[in-house]
């Protein structure tokens, strides 16, 4: 053996044979030890450079040093997981130094982790481990091949005979069936939750959430064309009660019974757990919105069969929005209207924009609620 | 509600109030009917754009247009998935336009698909379809919060009786612990396989390929340092036999017998299949190396107790690698070895560089002869 080569080095060769010498890697984003964050991208040409981070209002402009290399360095943040973006001459990019990404349909964003102390409910701690399975199928209502993950909590054994109640959680327009785990880190968090008995043991199941996943195409209309927008909620009910739940139910050991079964989302999944939820109480129990937004404001029409006395039924209604969301008003309102009907639930408004932050927040603030 | 704003819409809003007008998005890329690929970047102010394409020797140049939007259109290209990259006055970038991305430790590549027919072995068809299970534990031989991939075949019912044989499938150097199901497709190649009757229902079992994760630091010495190379592979047998093997054994219905328990794997993965399979023939009786390197090639030292006569226990020794890759000198080396020592071997060679369509191949045709 002369030389071993390996993709990376295959990849450096054929970049060495194109430009003259391959640049020196960069680190971005670098963590600091008083959690300011440095990032760094090389782009000599480009005229303008900005870095933006979620939760934050604006892009953070970045400036360019004599090797073509623009950088900026952050004040503190807070210990979290962050999505960000290079916005390089306007186009927005993953950073092309880190591989850790965020999966979107629609949009680019890398992942920045500032490590914080143990007891964040998102930090991976030496605790027993639920397991994640991804699931595949053909979706007759829907009539594309599709996919869901479910959580089965540390201790999980098919062949005992423990039956769990379960949680269908639901992910926001533009994410893919993997966002609650891969960026919501839900595993994380029922782990640590369950470990602390902080969260009774359950099974969490994540679907797909586009009924109509033409919404995901360039100017498809959703939230401006009620009729898109409304096949795209009325479907993936469909599918989720003819086809998730009772595959669901057949696979796993999960207790078929609406006062253990749970639906809540974020954003467009926040809607859908309303919408479906509120509407199928012969199902579900425990519902939860956190930062929802895309349902027709005409409450009324949305919910025509809910009243204070159909809504007793509800163990938890629990609405949950940041103060800085665009969406805070949309959620004010329909409080206002579940208060005008005399139905009991639960307001939770915490400081945040339309953020992952606020929605680990959340799913660790609901869950801590359930099957109580 | 006066308007619904989402993830993406507060992004464009963010980048209007940084950058004037956002630029239109892009089709990148966008593939043909004659499967002529093409390629777009917007980088108004580079100098210099390249699109890499997975199995291609060179770099394609783009060209820049008035509006500042870089591109190039292929030649047709063969049905299948390929990794590509562009090259920005210098820098491996993922493609902004494509939410499609490989996942990998140290290389940036996003996906292309060409559509291909049915019978290619990755194309999902209308057949049963078995499930990823993911699963992360501590590991106390490597010391690190780790992760490995269970796929079970359609059907798998964990509360019937029916047992299965398994392969455990190794990912090569840079790659994570999802690579052989994100970008191998191993799940949908198992899934065609069975429906066919071409390959017998296994689990397929995919753990974290690094026995020192140091390996992936800059400038960590591995493929140079014999030292680190090899603590890299001895670690890694070390987690895979005490650590995934009865882990899964304990919870999935395998077959606990030599005969019904496979290993292979690519580049890194491949050596590791070599140098734990062939040292541990009490434990494998099939064996699979897919352009594999790094080992030393001192093959006497790397496998002490290998003759024609204990070798006479393995049911299948698969060593394969394409003919333009760089690896391929030592792949016929250590044939040659084998033939030396009357060491029965299946030889395959087949076009290709160092790639996953090389791999891809390589998996169908392997799976087909296992547990025979």
């Amino acid at each position: 053996m002369k030389r071993i080569v390996f993709p990376l080095a295959i990849l450096l060769i054929a970049a060495a044979s194109h430009a003259q010498t391959p640049p020196p890697p960069l680190i971005s984003p670098e963590v600091r030890s008083d959690n300011r964050v440095t990032f760094r991208f090389r782009a000599p040409n480009d005229k303008e450079v900005a870095v933006q981070i979620e939760g934050k209002p604006k892009p953070i402009p970045m400036q360019k040093d004599d090797q073509g290399v623009w950088s900026v360095t952050t004040d503190p943040l807070a210990p979290d997981y962050y999505g960000y973006s290079i916005i390089a001459d306007g186009v927005h990019m993953f950073d092309p130094s880190n591989h850790a990404i965020k999966p979107n349909f629609l949009n680019r964003a890398s992942e920045l982790h500032i490590p914080g102390p143990a007891s964040l409910p998102w930090e991976v701690n030496d605790v027993p481990h639920g397991e994640i399975h991804h699931h595949f199928y053909k979706s007759g209502v829907v009539g594309d091949h599709r996919d869901f993950f479910v959580y089965t909590p540390p201790g999980y054994d098919p062949r005992a005979k423990q039956t769990y109640p379960v949680l269908y959680l639901l992910h926001g327009y533009s994410d893919d069936a993997s966002a609650w785990t891969a960026v919501g880190r839900a595993n994380v968090i029922l782990d640590n939750m369950i470990a602390q008995g902080k969260a009774k043991p359950m099974i969490v199941v994540m679907p797909l959430g586009y009924g109509a996943p033409e919404v995901l195409l360039p100017n498809s209309g959703v939230w401006r064309d009620r009729a898109i927008t409304d096949r795209n909620f009325n479907k993936f009910r469909d599918a989720l009660l003819m086809e998730v739940i009772p595959r669901v139910e057949e696979e796993y050991p999960v207790i078929k019974d609406r006062n253990s079964r749970a639906i809540a989302g974020l954003s467009m999944g926040g809607s859908e757990s309303l919408l479906t939820g509120l509407n199928t109480l012969s199902k579900f129990a425990w519902i939860g919105a956190f930062s929802s937004g895309g349902m027709d404001p005409d409450f009324d029409k949305d919910f025509p069969g809910l009243d204070s006395s159909s809504a007793q039924q509800l163990h938890l209604l629990w609405i949950a929005c940041g103060t800085d969301d665009g969406l805070i008003e949309f959620n004010r309102k329909f409080r206002a209207w579940l208060a005008s009907k005399n139905i009991a639930h639960v307001d939770i408004e915490t400081p945040g924009y339309h953020t992952w932050m606020v929605w680990r927040s959340n799913l660790t603030e609901f869950t801590a609620l359930l099957f109580r």
